[in-house]
């Protein structure tokens, strides 16, 4: 999914930049005081929104939800069934040597090979699923936060350059330029939301809302697993959380194969 | 009813082309570079916010809420009827050999007949419901996000327009035309939304809920089918779906009737 | 409150008349491509959003919303408390020959006469107010669409005109009226939307809000007159719909008579 | 608080007035048309909204809000607790002859006098209290679409007289005074808005959110005497409705005289 | 935390201050009347939506949550794990002698101290918890409504400054100062909403949801220890508050340990 992103950015910046390389050069679009104002403003004014150990966590809980490889919900099915038939087969102690390739489907099992009860496995789990989420949360207001100062910022610099230009008005040759140069910070700031800190914060919601969707899938199969019930169920039950289109390929399999 | 939107969009564009041509030819409208940014910017800043599955998953769901004839509610009530009629005479198992065109209702009546109880039929039929919803209300999102990003776009390009021409504002002469190439990415951004875009966002809104609707009427349909109930009271019961109108017209015939 | 509406509306458009008389004639303000654009264009685009038999329904529960005479709260208060009474003194029966000018009360008084329990007369009532409520939330979606899409279409045509006009600048006399042309779309959006669609969203909005409260009072009478109960109660229990000070003007006389 | 809203309208007003005066005179800041299509347009649309009776009522309701003298919650709360002494020595008949200032406060004493029973005494006052609420809310939302309608309007002025000026540009020099004038319904429409209609419907949802909590404050300190409670408890049963300081300072004192 | 939004805002003005200084001087950008209508007018129009002794209260509310030190959850969490072990030892009156930093948690001691029953400390804690959010939302609508009125003042400044010049148009090397002059309240009203109050609204958010979160802790925190449970479990239920990397941090030492 990250690829996707990077694709995406790549691909607006490289339309923004054609557009512009069709209509002349680089050079005029490049302003020091303006990407000062824009840049170094919308970081200081985000600063003064979050204390920079929120931003720092938060920062950190997006490039892992960006880098980070998502199981498939299919293979952690998958894996679910295959958990539930070994403790139906040698009870939940048979788990712990199984191997676990996700984090949190590990840390479910083990707190299920220790003994504990179901109330307090599925509680320390969903603990969990809301306080990842709420980081994620904190990320996506942060990035929101710069698509919504960018732009602001970006006024600022453009009233700023059109009071400048205006208040020595002598030469009306210099005019034009000086717009232009007042111009250039509205168009900073459009690029950086629009382009930049509005989708990545889409993105981070999206994800969000996947990483609760296989969490969820995942306690409720320690669960299942845990109340030992028949793998068969547990396949039944958990297909629920995938798209119909798939969940019906699966079944024309099995009723093929009954 | 993807008809409707066929016309409105036929129609849209015809409005917009008259407009167009009343006032001089089309050439003055089309520029490469515009059409660059707003067109392939918007398709990669969207990119940039879904998936690539998720994005053609949606498209297709959209795609067949728009080609999939609907069946009226007064056509599944009548259906629902026939079907209790038979399963009052005959048994469950007498609705095996009848044809049903509906697929939801059909899925559901053979989730009755396979002997399931009432509850795991609810429980499946429910959950198929809320998956449906779910994919149309992606699709929604990702058309609803076209509408979003297509005028920011416009809004970079014809900044990024301004900046050029007033850069290099030699000639006067050339101010006219440049600034009418500017002006076009707004243009193209505030076509893509709100004659193409944002209306498909709200149809799809519209349709979700009438199969939302419609699904439900089916789901409680065989609900009361299978509790074996009279085929006159499932008559009363589904028609509280219909509109008033409909419903009052239904009754005039029966006090005649009676 | 039609007359409200109808006052209001005229008034806007006089207001906007008599401010573009004292600058000059009307003639100015009448351009063909530009409310071809905007006319046709709104149509056309919330014909992509609704399909037309939703529209129609839609546009006649607003027709009848506006020409329909409600009663006053104070005036069904009054027949509900004539009804109990007669109910307490001849049984349910003897309300079959009273006279009952309000539709929804009738029809209730009608289901309580044919003998239903408390409970369906109350669900086929609640059903209806829904039903009726829906529809009205229909229709004030619909103005609610052409208030958004007039000023949308009214800016695409008020782009165009501008882009034409630039494109061919050879003759800066012609600037001015061209200009003033160009805007005109721009105008036209806003007075159909301001002046036009959404205030009568939001009378249709205050209307729906009034019918349900209405209803909602005929509601309880009917079940209190079924339930037999004595015509004060009933009388006292009705009143918590009046505003507060009807209701202690009542109050008062009641205090004075005691 | 009435002061305050007057005190800031008057400042509000006398800044907008001094920055005029410092850069001219009022003059060319008053234009027929222009206040005719903003305020008399502003007033016809809000006719379309509400009908004549709810305007007159909601705007009588926002006026005695300005106008009644509220009292504190500490008086109130001293009120009850005197009340509950005398409820407790005398009997409840011994409130009859006790003066109470609050006319809700009495209201709600004279029910418990009456011999009431205390459900019915809470539903009576329960009523009372959201049905001012609701009045409350629709003088608010009246205030705010004159809030939302003035700004309208004023772009329709400005779009209106820029049409006029441009449609008939032969005299140059005449340029600037049109344009001048055309701005003036746009900054009528901005003045309406922000400096009258919107901060008084904000002081209205104020006044609403303290009427509803003193509101409730004296139907707990009624049901508490009625419930026959130690005038102490009483007492610390009510000072959760005050501020947290406000509170501590009489905790203080009651240590110190402990 | 203070510290981050007072280098923010540090920053933010220098920012804004190095771009104007780099075009040139301070002096133009500096104008009596504009100011009066920005400041003043903001100041006066927040006057007419709360009343004075609100907005005292507020901002002193506002100003503690900017100075107040905010112990670490991890802190509390270890000092409510040593007060857990003293009651388990000595019982609660043991808990007497104890030093407690944290305010609030020595207001709950107290309370369960002086032999409180659990429910009568919780009401009284969540109590406090709730007023203290209450009066930081009323601090941050405060700054919320700043950032909404000072733009809207700086447009109504704009127009004004436009009318002017342009009903005196007849020295045109005088129109771009007073174009600048027009343009300088504009910016005034983005950079008090954009720098300065809309980010101290947000910061207050977040504040006070940390200060709910802490609170919380403590409360769970006194119950547990009045309820005598095992310092550890008290240990594991608190822990539940801590972002997952440092529970995890400190689960890896307990099984070092274990």
């Amino acid at each position: 999914m990250d690829l996707a992103t990077l694709l995406g950015l790549v691909g607006t910046l490289g339309a923004i930049a054609s557009a512009i390389l069709m209509g002349g050069g680089f050079s005029i679009f490049i302003n020091g005081p303006g990407l000062l104002i824009v840049v170094a403003g919308t970081m200081t004014v985000v600063l003064m929104k979050y204390p920079l150990s929120v931003a720092v966590l938060a920062i950190k809980a997006a490039a892992k939800a960006f880098l980070h490889k998502v199981q498939t919900p299919r293979e952690l099915i998958e894996k679910c069934v295959e958990l539930s038939t070994i403790a139906r087969k040698e009870g939940v102690l048979g788990l712990e040597q199984v191997e676990i390739e996700n984090e949190f489907l590990k840390q479910g099992v083990m707190l299920v090979v220790d003994g504990n009860d179901a109330d307090f496995v599925r509680k320390m789990l969903s603990n969990d699923i809301n306080l990842t989420i709420e980081r994620h949360e904190e990320g996506q207001s942060i990035f929101k936060s710069i698509g919504d100062v960018a732009p602001a910022m970006g006024m600022i610099g453009t009233l700023i350059g059109l009071v400048q230009m205006m208040a020595n008005m002598s030469d009306p040759k210099a005019l034009g330029p000086a717009m232009a140069v007042a111009l250039l910070t509205t168009l900073y700031g459009a690029v950086i939301a629009n382009a930049l800190a509005l989708p990545i914060a889409d993105k981070l919601a999206l994800r969000s809302k996947q990483e609760r969707m296989t969490k969820t899938l995942i306690l409720e199969g320690i669960s299942a697993i845990q109340a030992g019930l028949n793998p068969r169920v547990v396949e039944d039950l958990l297909k629920t959380y995938l798209p119909v289109t798939q969940r019906e390929f699966a079944k024309d399999n099995k009723e093929e194969a009954a």
